[in-house]
């Protein structure tokens, strides 16, 4: 049953209108549900921990070609409300723009492809499947988002063999940028310690200032690589050292650190934080004191070389606005970091300059660009 | 007109009766100038921003030999005086104990010296001039304390051809130790100020962690020196680094160290604060950020080398309690580090095991032998 092509922008302005600061679900998944049923999707909420997310799926399960789009509703919170120049969740237009929080990040994306998505099957019902996984944690802790998602996945039986993610990607223009790959992150939190003294007797003490000190600039001073052949070189930042002695004559017991490294795929997890095990027992070794360390993963690095996927949406790219989009693995996280997992994944979106910000906004124009590049690498895909 | 032979028991008992807390005078030196005026001493209350110190000579001023006393009458604090066995300053008789704050650091010693000093110009006067110097101060800041009785000296020409000071320096038995030294002591705190940024951007901002580690490294690791003839290796504590970035996703822009010497007569404190300011520099210019750095000298280092001063006394030593004095540099800091400015100085005293300490007690038949050895030296120093 034939519909109505679906307007981007006013889907857009209707999900700003759902207050889903993270945790709050606020609508926004409840209306896409709608909208894909009644297109023929089949909708599932993979809720977990009281985070509400969407699988949607049009076409069978497991099908040999099943393309899938990743991205999420929930929104940063707004601030100081009185400081924005519109209502924040007002979805207001004003000269070509639409104003509110999630306008950039990322209501429109999501917008543009559930409606490429659902004018694409209703006009052109593809060989194959097309999947929506659409998440209400990824600003937050991203524990039950993407991830509950993924798992219920798999134990379903579902697949998708390709993936994009429509977070923002492109500093200034529409169309400059596809993201390829991220750096993972991890943090580390060092606790040595020795034993308390005189500062005029240090013989009789075990200091653990030293140690740290010598610690941190072995961790600092390493290079960790020259970078890759799509990636910078991985960073390692001494984030802080305290110890908290006021008194200049005593030797204290303990001392605390933490660094924070963001690696690319010359490393994983494993081996960095093995590094670091290293260190911190050969440094405890030579000073006589005892050294702990407990690190957190928030992703490892990943990256789809360049090939089919990237191939097939850089030309959508550039057929739709002129621009050849350079390849790029710079930036945070997202959750293609999650999705990379379970097939090949790029990441493209709009100009993400306002998000996270007062007056975040989106030029109306480019939802609608999006929606015909997102249409565009449908039937490319399933040409 | 002979008098009656000071019992310095009993003026150690009543000196323990005036609570002469730091600053507090509490009686103290205003009992010791009634008694050596009373002998004949020319007697000077040198008071100095609230701080009581007394003078007092006899014999010509700027005799060629002119052998000098210094002591303390301010004690520390008793602390909770409920968990004392004894009123604290009750100066209560125990099994052939004096208890009391200051029994032990020093009001014994000031009246060992004060009884000994002036049975000796009583019995026997001497063809030069014998001098003590006895400060509220040495407990607390001892900057209007010692130095104020020198600075007053110097203006009126009054000298000392000879001094020693009467601080508890034996470890276990009376008789064991002199000091012919003390090491010096500072303190140097360091600000590095870098710019604040994000840790995934590392090259954007400029860490001051790596450098202070860096800093922190090389100060600790300098081997000051091997040790010299009469001291111990000078040695450099790392006492505290502090930043406070709660934040793994910051790199903050500033970072506090100090460190604390204890440095010998290979060192003064100008050739060690030359050193850190050239070790600060050069991390500060090889992280392109900004180094400061401040400095307290608590004193400088000192040594008499043993010859003739030490000689005496030990000698005296010797002949009174059968044991030979080892010459030591061990230790904190004391008044002797001012007096050092003047002329050849060492301390001998009593056992200080308890000094500071609850209950602090001083055995009595030590007081009478530490009087003994003190008027040894005045008989020997005139002979």
């Amino acid at each position: 049953m034939p519909q109505t092509p679906i307007d981007p922008a006013r889907l857009t302005a209707d999900l700003v209108r759902c207050a889903s600061v993270t945790p709050e679900e606020g609508g926004a998944l409840q209306l896409l549900e709608r909208v894909l049923s009644e297109a023929g999707f089949s909708c599932t909420r993979v809720d977990r921990n009281g985070i509400a997310n969407l699988f949607a799926r049009w076409g069978a399960r497991g099908a040999a070609r099943s393309f899938g789009f990743n991205g999420h509703t929930d929104v940063v919170p707004t601030g100081d409300a009185s400081v924005w120049s519109v209502p924040p969740f007002g979805a207001v237009e004003k000269n070509g723009w639409l104003y509110g929080r999630g306008a950039t990040d990322m209501k429109s994306g999501v917008a543009a492809f559930v409606a490429a998505a659902v004018d694409f099957v209703t006009a052109t019902p593809p060989d194959g499947a097309v999947i929506l996984t659409i998440t209400g944690d990824e600003e937050g802790d991203a524990v039950d988002g993407t991830i509950a998602i993924l798992d219920w996945m798999r134990a379903q039986g579902e697949t998708m063999t390709a993936c994009l993610v429509g977070e923002p990607t492109c500093p200034e223009h529409l169309g400059e940028m596809i993201k390829i790959g991220r750096r993972g992150s991890l943090s580390a939190w060092f606790t040595l310690t020795g034993v308390q003294g005189h500062s005029a007797y240090p013989h009789r003490a075990r200091n653990p200032l030293p140690a740290m000190a010598r610690l941190m600039d072995r961790l600092a001073s390493h290079r960790l690589d020259e970078g890759t052949a799509h990636f910078d070189p991985s960073t390692l930042a001494v984030v802080t050292i305290d110890t908290g002695n006021p008194a200049t004559n005593v030797i204290p017991a303990q001392c605390r650190a933490t660094v924070n490294i963001r690696f690319n795929d010359a490393h994983d997890s494993a081996g960095l934080i093995n590094w670091m095990q290293d260190e911190l027992d050969c440094v405890a070794g030579e000073y006589g004191i005892t050294g702990e360390m407990s690190v957190k993963v928030s992703g490892e690095s990943f990256l789809t070389p360049p090939g089919p996927l990237s191939d097939l949406v850089a030309r959508a790219v550039e057929a739709e606005t002129g621009i050849t989009p350079a390849l790029s693995t710079t930036g945070g996280t997202s959750d293609a970091r999650f999705v990379k997992d379970i097939c090949p994944v790029v990441e493209f979106g709009l100009v993400g300059q306002t998000m996270h910000q007062v007056d975040e906004r989106v030029e109306i124009t480019q939802i609608h660009q999006l929606k015909a590049i997102y249409a565009r690498i449908l039937r490319d895909y399933f040409a």
